[in-house]
């Protein structure tokens, strides 16, 4: 049968909604959800389901799906798990298009069999499963609310994507207390079909959403969501809650959702690869979203801080750094604009300090000159309770200006004291002003509009990838597949990389002295000798090794003396030949790789090299393919990045060659299905314009 | 006159108090202190003074200080700065013992000299000054609110000390509409006698003050308030706010009250050092302080969380992380307690998920379970507002098993939801249970109750110094004055090292070929020589330098060869001699460093060496006397601690020779006085057992 693939707007828009287990019994979800659709204000068709037939609140209860005398567009699933597979198979005779399998009991406590039965089933049929496990959808612009959680939702421009139900439906109660306004709220459960890209895909577009809130648990088709969470975040702000930041929430969340949590660094890296916007809690989020929808996008990264209390500026102050929101620091402009609010002992320099004594009046001036002047974009409005503050006239003041200029410049308050204080917040809070208790709240609420706007005006930049001898590194694959290997021989792994156009050290094996001789000329000197056989493990203890061999005469010397060396300590060794290699020049150690993340797929790596990766972890990640500037955001984002630009006199190094070492690596693993992991370590970067050399390198297959 | 030195005590319970600066002008001040005084109920006596006599509230007003029949314990001045030295003479006319001065335009605004003129004054009377700058002080145990903040302060178990006055007035409101009781709050202002040493030499046995609130700008006199903070923190909960943590806040800091903020990296390490809780934001210091006051000590560091949502629970746990909460693993003991208070489909894990089926009942009988457990120190309970959620009967249960156990065994709630789950909190709240709307607040707070369980159980330790040769260094300091040099000179820094009993590398400077030679025999090979000419900066490049010289062969050879190529390259040059100095075997270098910081006196320091310093920071700081405890924490706390525990196979590293060579450069810098500065970089580290060598050392001297 062929796939309908039904657009998702059925799902967000359905025409009509059936009920499969809709119940009698006002305690059951089967009867939550029924009740929801009617008393919601659904303005489709509701067809309640369940063999008992009968009426929920005075509504007609079909005995079956082929008994509803219509389509169906969308059917709820809150039957047992066991029961649930039947309730597909009628809803593909119906052709119905979207099925919410509200029903637990599948892959969450390992059922995965029959979670993939049903969705096989389902596609087969050109239908498409949300769920199972899930509380089911909520949608504004048809006023459906087909969860099983709180009825009267607030229509609005926030759409909340959950992984987790319980989470999903205590949210839906949260916003309606913080008078946040959804457009849509859907739980997407075990994501055996639709996943967080198919809703993306269609609230990248969908205009009463402004905001996207996303609680994730585990990532999956990573890829795809990597795809259109970067073209989602440059249209709107995307929120992201990701748990399992820590290695035992992580452990607790694999136990919870059964998948297996990728380390959180790998996570956040690729977010902010994303433009994706992550809070720490839930709060926090919220806290966000409440305002980002009606916050406009500012012109540039100006920011000034006004108070009357020093302590309160200082504190904003370091919350600004902790959340990258630049503050304006020109002294004449700022002495110019604010000088008549303030006493001679207030403080015109950023944080602006009107002091204690500032009046209503003396912000309504502060305001409206920081608000005119085109030279401070965005606004930190902080205030003491004193002895002097005017709750009414304070609200009314704010109220004025923040009606002037909310379409054109952000203004955030914060303001901290007693009851005077608290009713002029609950005013400013009715009106939407986003006013928060805490300076430090206030200012992370700048930082989500500061990291939009980046999105916003940062170009994308156009994804690069390299020129790769493929056929060559397939066939090395091929090779060591053949032999039954899932790891490559380090000469193999050193061909990989060379065909993917990353220097190496020259190095080649000679078989008698004139063959070194001649493999010393061809290298260049100095060169490193090392005997090759498979007898002598620990060369160096043999004697077995020579470094830094300047010339000819030392070439002849070196070889005579290690086959000498060998002779009289492992006189049964069966000597093959000589390694002659370049010697390694020394330079800064890093650390490139790359592999294929299960929830991501193919990610790159780099890093400060030696023991320093396992202790400092001082590393980043980023999905591929990306764009030139996405390496080089990935190299300046590591601490040691200052080591590349050249410290305590020394010379800056070769990033453009560290980046497209990168881009290589990353290309190598994209193209070659067969390998899983390349990690070069080190990779030895020289001064700039003298390129990388890759030392030492492990390739590991895929499994076939 | 003789310093009389009052007792502390008569600040906090004054028998009197006079108001110099009474005013008849409601809006002022001066009005402001006398009617919170009068009308916040103060069992004492109250003469407010004005030149202009009268009545305020009714209560005589005194025309002059002198004209008081009756002895003053306390005087609040609120008086113009100018005529303040003249109330404060009159003041000591009276034999006031402390003196409060509300008035500002002193040091916060350049004018230091008559700030000290007031304070000498003061202090050669016997009296002792609060303030400048203040907004004064309330003290529950004689109902005293002489501020001129909010009026009605809720007696309470919180003691605040506050360098900012408008932070502490607005505090006051809040603390007020959080219901947060109070002992005392009080602002020290600009410092200029009496400060948080003073005050928490009180605080310390006040019984009233279960809990210490401190915001703090920047330190003074830091060698006491260490002292001081770490007796008080072994008693009772000392939370912070230091505001200027970052950059740009520092820098603020510095312009807002006039002192240089130090580097926040030191604070928060003598902060950790010291036992004190550190908030980041004043409203998580507020949380802290509500429930801190009444929660147990718990008896361990077990901790689980029950949830009835997964996602709660892994969120709970990354914040346990976050926070240093343990969280209980013995998974036997997990199940036999909570397998009764779950569907098969939760898990028994921790964190416990009872499934979003859990109801009242359920959370009823895992909490008791929990509380009952002996092996189980703490518990986070944290509920998702879902379909069978029960506000009446949720907040009933929770009441009842807290009640129990409120002393006994900490617990915290955090509930995630709509209306009913805000009724639940609203009830909870005023039972003052500890519940809050986020996990990550609720599990902040328990992180501050183990961050005081710890200060209790873990032995303060001995304070250890070295024993250091005094007078050789001495000497050496003395020759560098002489030469008017502020810096001491390689060798001269590596005589006082070694007076330290710190091992460096041996050196000697030869003046002709036997002595190199006998020299060299000395040291034991392999030794390094080096030309000694002040005409030769750059040994290296005139070939002045020999590396690895293996026996008195090679010793003579390179003699002659430095001398030969001295004498070809720069024929004009004095040569002095022969360095012939120890080689340096390879080791991990460190860097150890002692120094005179301007808030806390006599700070050590140790981090990784080498370039590492600059770039990656990996530092840490203690103030200096300390105990060999103080000293191993503050080594295992940078990030590379794990190098010297022995990675990838080396050797676990001399950890003791380097916690000894800390105190032996603390001792240097604490005992002679003339040293501001001392840097070991690098201190190379062997394997344990082969010491330390302090390879390059910078000393420097103090002013004056």
């Amino acid at each position: 049968m062929k796939n309908r693939n039904p657009s998702i707007k059925y799902l967000f828009e359905p025409r009509s909604i059936a009920i499969i287990g809709a119940s009698h019994n006002t305690n059951k979800i089967g009867y939550l959800v029924v009740e929801n659709i009617l008393l919601g204000g659904y303005a489709g068709r509701v067809y309640p389901v369940n063999p008992k037939g009968g009426q929920i609140l005075g509504h007609p209860v079909y005995k079956s799906v082929e008994s509803i005398g219509d389509s169906v567009d969308v059917a709820c699933v809150a039957v047992p798990a066991k029961t649930v597979f039947d309730a597909i198979k009628s809803c593909a005779e119906k052709k119905i298009k979207f099925v919410i399998i509200i029903s637990s009991g599948f892959s969450e406590v390992g059922n995965i069999s029959e979670e993939r039965r049903i969705v096989s089933y389902a596609r087969a049929h050109g239908m498409r499963i949300v769920g199972p496990n899930v509380f089911g959808i909520y949608s504004s612009s048809v006023l459906l609310n087909a969860t099983f959680g709180p009825r009267d939702i607030k229509p609005g421009n926030v759409a909340i994507v959950t992984q987790s139900g319980a989470i999903g439906v205590a949210m839906i109660g949260k916003t309606k207390i913080e008078d946040i306004g959804l457009s849509t709220i859907i739980s997407v459960g075990n994501k055996s079909d639709i996943s967080e890209v198919d809703l993306l895909d269609y609230l990248i577009s969908h205009k009463a959403s402004k905001v996207i809130l996303m609680y994730i648990e585990g990532i999956e088709a990573g890829e795809k969501l990597v795809k259109v969470l970067k073209m989602t975040t440059r249209k709107k702000p995307v929120l992201v809650i990701k748990s399992g930041r820590s290695k035992r929430g992580a452990l607790a969340a694999a136990s919870h959702t059964g998948s297996l949590a990728g380390e959180d660094k790998v996570f956040d890296d690729i977010a902010k690869q994303c433009g994706v916007i992550r809070a720490e809690s839930i709060q926090e989020a919220l806290d966000w979203c409440k305002f980002l929808a009606n916050s406009p996008t500012p012109k540039g990264e100006n920011t000034v801080i006004v108070t009357n209390g020093g302590g309160l500026g200082v504190l904003a102050a370091d919350a600004c750094e902790k959340y990258s929101v630049h503050l304006y620091d020109d002294s004449q402009n700022l002495k110019k604009t604010f000088s008549g609010a303030m006493p001679e002992f207030g403080s015109a320099k950023n944080p602006v300090d009107l002091t204690g004594e500032a009046t209503a009046e003396d912000y309504d001036y502060a305001l409206g000159a920081a608000l005119r002047n085109r030279n401070i974009h965005s606004i930190a409005c902080l205030s003491c309770e004193t002895a002097v503050f005017d709750a009414d006239e304070f609200t009314r003041i704010v109220e004025k200006r923040y009606a002037d200029y909310k379409s054109a410049k952000p203004i955030v308050f914060s303001l901290f004291g007693g009851d005077k204080v608290e009713t002029c917040m609950t005013s400013l809070k009715k009106s939407n002003i986003p006013v928060f208790p805490e300076v430090y709240e206030a200012t992370s609420f700048l930082g989500a509009i500061y990291s939009h706007y980046r999105n916003r005006v940062h170009p994308a930049g156009t994804i690069e990838t390299a020129n790769i001898d493929t056929p060559h590194i397939e066939s090395v694959i091929n090779k060591a597949r053949e032999d039954g290997r899932r790891f490559l021989l380090s000469h193999e792994a050193q061909s990989i990389i060379r065909a993917a156009g990353i220097p190496t050290p020259r190095s080649y094996i000679a078989h008698n002295l004139d063959e070194a001789a001649n493999c010393a000329e061809g290298i260049g000197y100095p060169v490193v000798m090392k005997v090759t056989s498979k007898d002598i493990i620990h060369k160096s203890d043999v004697g077995g090794v020579a470094l830094d061999l300047e010339n000819k005469d030392e070439v002849i010397d070196a070889y005579e003396a290690i086959l000498h060396n060998c002779r009289a300590h492992r006189p049964d060794a069966l000597v093959e030949g000589m390694e002659v290699s370049e010697m390694i020049e020394p330079g800064i150690e890093t650390i490139v790789g790359a592999r294929r993340d299960r929830g991501f797929g193919p990610i790159v790596m780099f890093g400060l090299g030696g023991i320093y990766v396992e202790i400092l972890r001082d590393i980043s990640f980023r999905a591929f393919p990306l764009s030139r500037e996405e390496v080089m955001n990935m190299i300046s984002e590591i601490h040691s990045y200052p080591l590349f630009l050249g410290v305590r006199g020394g010379e800056k190094k070769d990033i453009d060659a560290m980046a497209g070492t990168i881009i290589k690596v990353g290309t190598v693993l994209q193209q070659c299905k067969g390998i899983s992991d390349i990690e070069i370590n080190p990779l030895v970067v020289y001064d700039y314009g003298e390129g990388v050399k890759a030392v030492d390198v492990r390739i590991l297959l895929s499994e076939s």
